[in-house]
């Protein structure tokens, strides 16, 4: 296999370029980075990896990561550490990176499965936090994550990142405003539960088993109230000590958990 | 007040300094960066504050975290951005830091209050993940995070950062290598729960409501195999989905606030 040398190729721009949203929406793909997101890509998404870039050093690491891609035919090309470094924007992509079509389900398709776990995320900006609900969701067993149109791009490859694979397990709805969401759930008969540190009851006293979604707002002031006022009941995870908060990745996973451990006894 | 405005001055020297370890031993000072941080330190370790930097426009936009410190009696000094930049190694430290004593508890000091729910992290390395923990041991109410040699340094600019201020609300101790933090709670009368990916048992079936310690290790490959079988149980938070794992400080809160739900009743 010839290995790809050249940093400044049109292909090294291309895949970079995948950084850029606009790049994303035009070009219907994204950029995963690292041997845990492209090993869960091959492994759960195999007829959308359209390429994966690795170096000779990580192709040796991971042999699995490669014989699965290549069983599935997709296309795996050689690449020098310079070429992947200038593919990634990570300092430490770990010799492989892959670019994956976007297949995102659409609400009516998630709803259309009659979910019984939902996570709602509004005006959330910070792709770390993002990417760790999606993981969290994805550990709890909820059925699918719903992030409205204001919120991050949760094909960013921070997002990617952050979520350690999960973008392969578990389906994330995007495209919609927080009042068709809202709209769309209540339709469908799912209650909808706000997580808010101002709430006065807290999760522990909610009726958490039928068919829910936590609706979740930004890091630093939490819902609009508006949002919050469009939601069923309003509840807060407690906070025993002398914390302000907890940070809305770990708010969303507790409230999923508790969700999760009453559903399935 | 006059303003400081030489960024290399030796206080600013001094200050800065202190992201290094050994500095932070030799002087048994501290550096708080943020006015979440520092706010916190004020309010609940106000005697242990030495200095208060701070810009004048963060001065305005802070004025309950600079009254109260001219409360305590601790020293505020006004600081141009540059020497407030200078003194930290954040790129926003947003405008306001803090010195503060180190005055970390011994481990019976804290066994003496009978403490009934208690966090141990051995091998941690990741700032952000240290932090995160004690900021969700706080906010679930554990009696005090304990903190292996061989684990970061928890009085490090990143952790105290990630904290966000539960370093000034929760007791944190250092100093004892793993063996002997085993043999002092055992001694004490505390059982040892080692959370464990490779655990049978879900902490929903572990009885949670006597005195326990959750034993919680390295990000990427676990507890030590000596840790978990000196450990009274082995526990894992269950896994629904796809997700290989949860990351260490989900985990850590996830087993925390099940410990505090049934503790709390």
């Amino acid at each position: 296999m010839a290995v790809l040398t050249n940093p400044r190729s049109d292909r090294v721009k291309s895949v970079r370029a995948l950084g850029r949203r606009s790049v994303r929406e035009r070009t219907q793909r994204f950029l995963v980075e690292g041997p845990q997101g492209v090993r869960e890509a091959v492994r759960h998404a195999a007829g959308r990896v359209v390429d994966v870039y690795v170096t000779p050093e990580a192709a040796q690491r991971y042999p699995e990561i490669i014989e699965t891609a290549q069983e599935a035919s997709r296309y795996v090309h050689e690449v020098s550490d310079e070429v992947l470094a200038a593919m990634s924007e990570t300092d430490t992509p770990q010799g492989i990176v892959a670019v994956v079509a976007i297949a995102e389900p659409t609400l009516a398709e998630i709803l259309a499965r009659r979910p019984k776990l939902l996570v709602v995320l509004t005006n959330v900006r910070d792709p770390g936090n993002a990417g760790t609900v999606i993981r969290g969701a994805d550990a709890a067993g909820a059925d699918a994550v719903i992030v409205s149109t204001n919120s991050v791009d949760v094909l960013s490859p921070k997002v990617v990142r952050s979520t350690a694979g999960s973008t392969f397990h578990i389906p994330v709805v995007t495209g919609l405003d927080i009042p068709e969401i809202i709209a769309e759930l209540r339709g469908a008969g799912i209650r909808l539960l706000a997580a808010d540190g101002s709430a006065t009851r807290t999760i522990d006293e909610a009726d958490l088993s039928s068919a829910h979604a936590w609706v979740m707002g930004n890091e630093a002031w939490g819902l609009e109230p508006e949002v919050r006022d469009a939601c069923d009941e309003v509840l807060k995870v407690p906070i025993h000590g002398l914390a302000e908060s907890l940070n809305l990745a770990m708010a969303a996973t507790i409230c999923l958990y508790a969700s999760a451990r009453v559903q399935r006894g």
